[in-house]
């Protein structure tokens, strides 16, 4: 798979998992701009697991994200795809929590507040069974 | 959400992702016997990911795994499980290939070979939004 197709699968998923030093592994949502990838951590029964994250990326920036598609009736189907690259904590980062309430709902019914995490994506990778 | 929970909750589900030192990011198939969790490494289409996952253990047994439920129309209902712990690579193992083949029909139409990846979990924990 061309990092492009990657990035394409990638930005259309509406989950990924994202894992920091420890390791450390956990869902989000997320908004793709170019080669950044966008997610909020404010959320309120989130907020022990949020900063956990965001300690570990501070004190090792590595991350992965990871979007799959898997069913269980045709292994002919699965495939995933991985960003890799480098997260950092913004403090706020208005144009990102736009792109974030454009593609949730949810996000439009209450606004991400607090800090965002930005990973600046170095590889896009995948694979496809198909 | 209680230990037993998560991992009645992860055993249950069909897919989950594995963190490796790097960090390094995969979707695995997987059985779960007590607190062990069993997945295959000899799928010939990802041989060289396979040998990364097996050279990172290796390196550093830290692990962890996470399934999930996202629920794009209805957040009330996303949860997820982790199961965090240590990895070992394991040459064969009949009684484990045996749990793989009885969850996925794939598996019992071509018998898992090559070594085993071996998760002893310290910790199961995981998060419900209702």
């Amino acid at each position: 798979m061309t990092p492009d197709e990657a990035r394409a699968r990638f930005a259309a998923s509406r989950v990924a998992r994202l894992a920091t030093a420890g390791p450390h592994l956990v869902p989000i949502c997320f908004a793709v701009d170019g080669d950044t990838v966008w997610s909020a951590v404010d959320d309120k029964p989130k907020r022990t697991r949020a900063l956990q994250r965001l300690r570990n990326v501070e004190a090792d920036p590595r991350v992965a994200l990871l979007a799959d598609h898997y069913d269980d009736a045709d292994w002919s189907r699965l495939w995933w795809v991985r960003a890799d690259g480098t997260a950092r904590v913004v403090g706020d980062a208005p144009p990102a929590v736009d792109l974030l309430v454009a593609r949730y709902p949810q996000y439009a019914e209450q606004r991400p507040q607090g800090p965002l995490l930005a990973v600046t994506v170095t590889r896009w990778s995948g694979w496809s069974a198909s």
